[in-house]
């Protein structure tokens, strides 16, 4: 059978690099297009030295064109910023080419929402009720038939896997939940800023944007579907000294009597049959190096009597699971096939 | 004049080597003598060679004995583990040199607690009306008249002076404070455990401890005395890729109104005239490297108004402020020095 | 077909590590039997977390006995320490299992060398000639034969794989090389030591055992044979503050008259059809990034026309191509199996 | 007595931020100016957090101007890029005040070399035979009567220090060295650029400009004046995922019979009575964090039997000894101060 032919937009930076590597290992898609203007005319093996000698490494980078893009592709991820990737999202399925879109574009519902928070206008609101917010767990039956998948957020990814199951089955109140998170650096991005250097950044440690981050809507979006009630979080990112990882630390008020087996069996029944996600033995805790380079989201619960809270940690690899992983996984549901299609690698440690 | 004789009993920990350094630099201690069991009869700068050449380099490292460090030195370091440094603190105090105890020993004021949470006898329970929790800010002096301080913890220094504003002021509840802890790895100390290596620590994240981590009652004991009510925290620690500092990021709720501006004002009035806590300008959040190798605490304060929430991150540098070189802060009060003899440098960045 | 049955023997280093990771994306071998005296009775997936829920994790750890090991598995990789290691591999062999062996007790053909440097006694001297260098480049056809392997330690496979060329073409004397290499702290083991500490290794660089390493005379040998005539190098290794990887910078003297078209066409040809050889283009410098988690060697010339030298610059990943990946290569070749089957994975960046 | 006013332009790379560091601990000197195009304005407490609340956190970042300058300051350090500084440095040197330019301008004394390698024309040749290259532990005498000092570059430092006993007193080959340098990042500076980004860094390791690096000239001319003869060198630079310090391994032959104890003693003689270079005790080699944030010069010593080589290790801090600490070592020198005022502090560890 022909493989499936991927296009990729925007190959310069972290997800891009990382869709390049994933395809790498995919038995049923290639790589045949890559697109950034900066580079366009370079083979991608000499512009990503890792991939040279691999599926992919031949393809000469070409600056972005709906229709050859559209001519060339099955399926098309947009690894570009938010804004530029609704403009692009919009001509692709205007002709018809299936799209991931890695940016926040088509994520929130409530347009007025997203341009608050994005200070953007949206322009192609027509297909915000296509977009299917592409969290294979919570959604894969609806994935299957998009379209058109808004890829969730790092950040978003790690909350709501972490709060899902508590929150439907009612054990924490919807009212007091505080997410604490921390991101790996390659999180800022690849872009040339004095902030993001080796030097500014490595044996440091640091908060920013304190209950203002532009995740916070998408996890109030989805928490309020899971809660069945609108609900507000303080979330609070962290700069963390690493390449890849999010650890997602999770401060929730029990609101029902139960035991730690009874809340542990509550998330082990509710991923049940997802393969991604791991629920991990009671007294245990997450790593973010237990998930490096895989799409696992390792869940730790730990309950404490003497405050009354349940305290959920999740850990995921915020390239991978947190964008790249996950937009393949989306693509493998929107063509039938198996979610793990790709993704079955180990992490990689140390 | 002559200068103060100083004992330091546990050489080989981070503890110890972050004296040995500090002390290099002091106008008016110097180091006269260094325990260890295992280290004995080596030269301290052929043990410590970045000491090499530098004051305290040929002192020779030595088996304790109350009595000849009580003859030798005007005031003795205990950087030795719990349990052991009861015992030491007792002979030494008995016969009648100052002691700084960079142990959990002396710090819990209600032996039971203490008991309850570090899991052995407390032998000396006469000293403990005698001893003075070292925290500057609050007990300066008291540590002025004290002989034996009980030098505080890494966790509850960055928790209380982030707290103790708030609290004092009655700004936010006593009954809902989450403390999100983040810590360099030499807060793990030197000793030889796989868990400590580096490739099992480098490039990954993790949490640790939830919610029975040891400095949890000391937190408790001091901010229960700031707010005038008893209280209890849900005190949560993670591990950081980077030798040291620790960032602390509290989730409190507000019960006043009170605007930013004098959230702020109350935070700058508190520390005023404390020269080594940084009440951050509004907008501002701190880094650890920012205190690396300093007395230093800085403060960002957050308010956020979709939650209802304060916001309150600190960084210190865990060794220094967090407990060698506030253990100096300490003996300079004890001496009448001032608190920051010998510990004005600058941070050291990158 | 049913699936090639791998034993492990050594669970719990980084190379015993390694071999798990890798053996979950092999199309065509399995692991069936892990052995470690210390974790016997655990999980596979109990004991290393990032395992779980992926192939090989159920295997239950137990305690090494020839026998078992023998009847259970078709192929047995070693991964304990040399002196250790001669006994297993004897008794395996004896048993008629074929062995991969990454210790150092079968790389050196000269019993008396082996011995001078690893200060044991080989007491296995009669399985010396029919253990097989596995070196694949070098090797292939005589490992295809073998049923024990010898597999090449880190630092050799880099200096062999970047001066094979130019020593078999006579274009470098053989009396002046020097070789620098500069090694991931993997490499130092996963033993609980203080040297190997987080805090002692991070931000910072070290040499050690200048001129004394152990795998000085199997570079030796290995050189020796391609140069067709005895020689002596300066082997000196360096430890970085990363998880993996080593680049190794050698230093050598032109002897002929060869432009830098023609050196590097002689290194393409000789690895023409290497595919895990990558002379990269003119101008370009190996980074052991771009080889993370790979067979890839990467090689970068460099002629000074200054000093009449050619540099040669390698990396390679020292657990994957350094051992374990390299193991598993050697495997594929005795089973009549390509050299990259499961190992065709992208390398990890960032 | 009144305090040296110092002026500091270029304020914001990492050797104008080592420097306002270092001034903070300095007992005769105090920053008065410092200067920034694109900060001007700004507080340097503000543009630099970690200095708030120490000495020079009030100066107000200014524009360059050399008559303000010269009126304000009593000595300059440039910390500016070459080709601008030998323009600043001659506008001071005409004004009268004394300038530390640690830039390359004044470094290389035959301006043909200087422009072949800096492809830049030098406009003050006319200072060329004025400025004193600023190694204290050579030229202490010439930099005392100096008004214009040319701070050495960070690489040669390390290499000169290195070599000079061995090749003063005639032990090793001129015609035969090859010096591997590796550098923290700092060294790259704190432009934005994608190379010098965290997630480009971390977990790797590389070469660059092998053969190339313009410290190269200089480390010559200073080699072929102590060895008494002109003299070609093979240098070569390294990257390493931290942030400072420089580690040099210079492999040299031996061309007198000596023994280990006579060329130890000979590099000991030739530092003594220099507080800053430790030969480090036979067996013992140098790691780069017993030098952080210190003028230490730390060397090992390894005689190689084998091949006939003397291989010397040096570690320094690149932009406390290689860059802004020299600086101010030899501003203390130009004003009759001891070479170590205000650079007594220990180095930090870990």
């Amino acid at each position: 059978m022909d493989k499936i032919r991927v296009g990729l937009v925007g190959i310069t930076g972290y997800t891009g690099m990382e869709l390049a590597r994933l395809l790498v290992s995919h038995p049923s898609m290639e790589l045949v297009m890559g697109c950034s203007r900066s580079e366009s005319g370079r083979r991608l093996g000499e512009f990503y030295p890792f991939l040279e000698g691999l599926p992919g490494s031949d393809v000469v980078i070409s600056v972005y064109n709906a229709k050859s893009v559209a001519e060339a592709c099955d399926v098309v991820f947009l690894a570009v910023p938010h804004g530029k990737a609704m403009v692009m999202a919009g001509e692709l399925a205007d002709l018809g080419v299936r799209v991931v879109d890695l940016s926040a574009d088509f994520r929130i519902h409530d347009v007025n929402v997203y341009e608050a928070w994005y200070k953007v206008t949206h322009t192609r609101t027509d297909l915000l009720p296509k977009a299917v917010y592409g969290l294979p767990e919570l959604y894969a039956a609806e994935v299957a038939k998009a379209t058109l998948v808004a890829n969730p957020g790092c950040y978003p990814t790690s909350a709501i896997l972490g709060l899902a199951p508590a929150l439907q089955a009612g054990l924490v109140s919807s009212a007091d939940i505080v997410i604490d998170s921390k991101s790996g650096t390659s999180g800022a991005g690849r872009k040339a800023q004095t902030t993001s250097l080796f030097c500014e950044v490595y044996d440091s440690f640091k908060a920013y944007g304190l209950g203002k981050h532009r995740h916070t809507p998408e996890i109030e979006q989805e928490l309020s579907l899971l809660a069945g009630t609108p609900l507000t979080v303080s979330f609070n990112p962290h700069l963390v000294p690493m390449n890849r990882g999010i650890l997602t630390t999770i401060y929730t008020k029990l609101i029902v009597e139960a035991s730690m087996d009874e809340i542990w069996q509550t998330y082990r029944d509710f991923y049940k049959d997802k393969p991604f996600v791991r629920v991990l033995a009671k007294g245990s805790l997450p790593e973010t190096r237990n998930v490096r380079g895989s799409l696992f989201c390792d869940i730790g619960l730990v309950q404490d009597p003497r405050t009354g809270r349940l305290i959920i940690v999740s850990a995921i690899d915020n390239i991978c699971r947190g964008a790249s992983g996950q937009a393949l996984a989306n693509a493998n549901l929107m063509f039938g096939l198996p979610v793990s299609a790709g993704l079955g690698q180990a992490p990689l440690l140390p």
